[in-house]
Formats: structure tokens, sequence, C-alpha cells
């Protein structure tokens, strides 16, 4: 059918919430509407996304994850071309999604390229962790076998123990976690790179720009740079990691196939005259990026008309704590992006944004 | 958008699986594809459905859904339009379900109209309960306070006390549903007509038809019943009920709406005046049925497909147990219903079938 990628069967591990988009609740439905085959594990059972500031629900044990896994196994219904694997409770859990990982990637040994995973070492943003201290360490073990990692700029901080201050540092930061965990794949999902000190002769792009910065390596382990620069929305929203996630599998899948042999290449590497801004990887942080901007877009419009209705007034007196609150659940409520009605533009994007090359001087001198 | 239904919110209560689509992993995904907006409530989170004859995972306790529901209220996250509920994995888990349904109720009071509640009574098929002995009592309880229920031929004899072996005695089950549980809307989802005695001047339909039995009460609490009759597939699939579930809240809630003023009436009851064969809720079923056709027919193509690739022999040696037990579990999941790739034929389907009224001859006699 046509606007579907290539049939890509995906085990995607992350949370679930009742109500809203984000983790496997974002996440499956973005790739079942790409027309990807998914199998959600999910790791926790939330009634809503942890924004709203309150929530009910259960976590997953580390034995529940492991034996759903079990069940998958005993049953041979395993035959999964990537695994997606998103936030996990603890560093008990993420150990279990790294034995799925890690047991997939030895089942398609002999096959080359028939199994690729994605990991989201979810951990923290804007310069703290949201984890337990446990996990990091957990994750620094798992991640050598993922073939694609997707840090913000705080974890790709926490995995390489550079500090991102400038271009040159957010170079050596990706450089080392291709070095240090052999991962072939990384994309740095967000900087605010106008936040950062110039340097070298790359305008910085405007104020409220979000960088997206992606590299596949070379056989020689040295990283392939590329840069993509998309507005930010004045908005929070959650999810939007997962959304990226989740579009990143089916475009990258899209884009692999699309290369004669690199679909049965270890880890969809592509050979090294590739340049970067031609790698799979670059044409579909484009295509992810534009998808996104288009919903995201949609969402702020829908998010205004539904601010735009009167509230009810309260039956009985309220305390202005009371008022503040459901305004605060309202406007939390009314950000939740809207997926189902949109699904046109996460098939068939407007190309908004284009892959730029990095400029030598921006480079660290070893990497020039 | 196009092909979309109105925009309608669902509250989803029933099983997930993480590989293959029954319960909520049906219905969450055919809805969504429709346009719904849905939040899925999960009863139990397993590998696979049970069809394999093995399988791991975990029950959500009647706690827990209820913990779960009581998250979205705290967040005022409860503006659903339809709940749909279908799979609990307890008679205290049919109760927690219940008092959620009557929760919605309640809260729709001054609207009439703005909540629909959907339930299908799981308990068994063919003859036989797969549940707890105490789970018919639940239901029981819950059933007065729905809008809607989906029994199939075994479930409607349980509600209704009435053995069903004619077209007559059909029709005095679902007289008697509507009766004793007050539920405007019933649809019996299938009836081997074929198998039933012959009775007045209508002609059964063929063998290997299935036929589907409608009604919506009058004011006076008579039935206005309708038949829809569809060849069956050689091929047992799982999840076809979730799935003529979902498509029934997404075709329902687009019908009504189609009709001036209906959507603000209780229950969504069409006045008095209107035929058997015009309610929204036939034309909602036409509708389902010619989608559920074509996504079997496309299933049974690819399940085809799918066992004629050869299998890999095993390593070592396999005593005949083995092998008979690789081959079950392959067929079985060669026969999981293909949903992703075929989203067209669930948004635009094909009409294939008709809606018939019911001749006097084959009514009960106080019916005629």
């Amino acid at each position: 059918m046509d606007s579907l990628v290539p049939e890509t069967r995906v085990l995607a591990v992350a949370s679930h919430v009742v109500y809203g988009h984000v983790g496997n609740t974002m996440a499956t439905f973005v790739m079942q509407s790409l027309g990807c085959e998914v199998a959600a594990l999910n790791t926790v059972h939330f009634s809503n996304h942890t924004g709203y500031r309150q929530f009910k629900g259960t976590r997953a044990t580390a034995q529940e994850i492991s034996d759903l896994y079990q069940g998958l196994c005993q049953s041979n219904l395993t035959d999964f071309d990537v695994m997606l694997s998103g936030y996990s409770p603890s560093a008990a859990a993420v150990e279990s999604v790294g034995t799925i990982g890690i047991d997939l990637q030895e089942k398609a040994e002999k096959k080359p390229g028939s199994f690729f995973w994605v990991l989201d070492p979810v951990m923290g943003d804007q310069g703290r962790l949201y984890v337990n201290d446990d996990v990091v360490p957990a994750y620094k073990k798992i991640i050598p076998f993922a073939d694609l990692i997707l840090p913000n700029q705080f974890e790709a901080e926490t995995l390489s123990g550079i500090k991102i201050t400038s271009l040159e540092t957010l170079a050596s930061a990706v450089t080392a976690i291709h070095k240090i965990y052999s991962v072939p794949h990384v994309i740095i999902t967000s900087v605010q790179l106008f936040k950062l000190s110039q340097s070298g002769s790359t305008p910085s792009p405007p104020e409220n720009f979000l960088t997206v910065i992606g590299s596949t390596t070379r056989s020689d382990g040295s990283p392939r740079l590329f840069r993509v620069d998309v507005p930010a929305l004045d908005c929070f929203f959650s999810g939007t990691g997962d959304m990226f996630a989740a579009l990143t599998v089916a475009r990258l899948s899209e884009a692999v196939s699309a290369v004669d042999g690199l679909r049965t290449t270890k880890s969809w590497l592509s050979p090294d005259d590739v340049a970067a801004t031609d790698l799979p990887l670059a044409s579909a942080t484009v295509k992810v990026l534009s998808s996104m901007h288009s919903i995201l877009e949609r969402t702020l419009e829908s998010r205004d008309a539904e601010l735009a209705v009167a509230v009810p007034a309260l039956e009985g007196e309220a305390s202005a704590e009371e008022l503040q609150k459901r305004d605060y659940l309202r406007r939390t409520k009314a950000a939740e992006v809207r997926l189902v009605r949109n699904t046109r533009v996460l098939r068939d994007p407007k190309i908004l944004f284009e892959v730029q090359d990095w400029k030598k001087e921006d480079l660290p001198k070893d990497l020039r």
C-alpha cells in the first residue's frame, strides 16, 4: 500500500499510559500508522504521564518483563526486525530489557542486518537525572549491544563524560559515545546550540531553534556527523522523544531498505564512501523531524482551541490552590499530542528541513 | 480529514497482549485507524492470546483497574464519549469495570447521549463458559447500565435463559435481553442459522454463513430486529469479536452523528417510526461486517503465504509431539489478523452485505 514503509516487525518496550500519548502509547500507534507490525511490551501501566504531577498505576518488575519475553520465546514469536526500547522503571528492569536485546542480537547473528536495536537511554533531561542513580551504569552495560542510541543532550553528556558547551565538545561527545560503547549510530535528539559558545565559522541558528545531531561511524570508528536545525514550538509537549524514536524506527527501516544490500549488512552500516549528509540515518532524520513539526503545530492549534473554551464553574467554593491545580491539569491535558486525526502528516510529511554537513572548523582537531 | 468518523473519545477496557491482535491490542488500533481517540485500560498483560495454548503474563486485579480509573478522575481525564468494555479476568474485575461504566453514566446524566457504553459480555462460546461461574451474575448486575451489548449466541442464551434453536427462539432471546436488562441495543454477533431448525418462509442462508442479529428497542420496549448474513471464512481467527466491537463503536458513532439530534438523545435511541433496517445500528453493522470480511480475506491470503514458506529443520532430534506443537504454534501465528497494512479497508470498506428485515412468520406470536 502506498505511503507505508516496508514491512517491519518491531518489539517496542516502554511505558503504557491509559490517557494520552507517551512511551509505548505514543510509539505503538506512530509505528503502526506507518505500516509497522508492533508488539508492545509495557514496562509500566499508569493512568497518565507524570507531567500531570499525579498518576496512579503499577510498574512491571524486571521478572515480569523477562516473563513476557519468555512467553514470546516459547511460542516462537520473536521474529522481530527491530527492537525499540525506551523507559524502564528500574536498573533491574533496564537489565531485563538488555537481556532481551542481547538475546535477539544473538538469534540474528547468522543473518547480518536481520535485527536492529534502537535504544533510547531514558535517564534525565535539562541537567538532572529523573531515574535512580543505578540506572546509569545499567544503561552503560547494555548500550554496546545496541545499533542506534537516541540520547538527549544531558544523556549524551552522562554517557560520554563530556560536558557539551560548544560544537567542538558536541562532536567530541558523539565520537566518545561511538568509541566507548562501539555503538554504530547515534542521534542526539535536542541540543540548544544558541546556548553554546560560538565557534568556527558556522553561524549558530537563531534562538528557539533546536539542533539534532546524528552520526554513523565509518569502518575505522570515526564519526560521520550531520545536523538538522528545527524551530522549537512555544509549548512543552510530553512524549516527543518517544515520537522521535518511533518515527526514526520506521523511516530508518525505509531508508535502509532503499539501498541495495544495506538491509543485510550488520548494523545497517553504510560503506565508508557515503558522505554524512547522504546517510540513511540523515534522510530518515529529516523526514522524522518534518512529521514531528507538523504534528506539533497541529497539536498547538488544537490546544489553543481547547483552552479557548470557557471552563464551567466549580460547584461550591474552591481555594486558590484548587483553582490553580485545575488550571494546570487542564493545560497539561490540552497539550497532549494529537495523533489519530493527523496520521497523514505522519505518513506523508511535507519536507520542511534540510540536513547540513559539519564544517571542519567546528570539529575537534583530531577529526578535521 | 476524509474517511475518519466524527471525533469520538473512547475508554477501552480489555486485555493486552504483546504479540498479535486480540482484546485492546485489536480494538485500540482499529478505533484509532478510524480516527477515535482511545484510552486503553488493560485488564491483563499477556505475552500472546490464549489460542496458542500457552502464554505468560499477569492479570490486573480489580483494585488495580479501579486505581487506574481513579487516576483518570483525579486529573479530570474522563471526558469519554464511549466506553467499550471487553474481557475482564474475574468477577471482581467485572464489578470494577461496572463501577467505572456506572460512574461515567452518572457523570453524563445531565447531558443525554453524551456518554454511551458498549459492553461485550465475554463469558464463553460454543456452548461452554470459559470464565469462572461467578462472572455470569457479575455481568447480569452491570448490563442494565450499558447502552449496547454484544453477546455471541452462547452468551445470549446465558443472559436470556432461552436456548436458541430457531429464528423464533432467537427473536425471543433478544426480546428477553431487552426486557430483563432494559438494555436498548443488542447485537448477537454470530449465529449459525443453518444449524437451527427451519421455520417460517425465510430461507435459511447456505451452510457456512454466519448471521448477525441486531435490535434497538422502541419506546414500549419491543425489539426492532434486523439481520445481516455473511459468509464464514474457513479458518479460526482470534480477536474477531474485539474487531467487531471496535468497528461498531466507530461506525455507530458515525451513523448516529449523521442523524439530527440523535447524538443528544439518551442511549442514542431512534424514534419509533424508524424501521429496523433504517436504524443507525443496522447501517453501522453492515459497514462493520464489510470491513471485517475484507480484513479476514486478506489475513487468509497472508496466512497461506506465510505457511507456504518452508520451515527450517530443527536442530537435533525432535519428537513427534514437539514437531506437532511447533506446527500448531506456527499455524496459530500465521492466522493472526493482519491490521496495519490493511487500514484502508477499515476506513473505506467496500459494502459487501445488506441488512434484511425479519419476516413476521419468523417472529414469536406476541411480536407479529
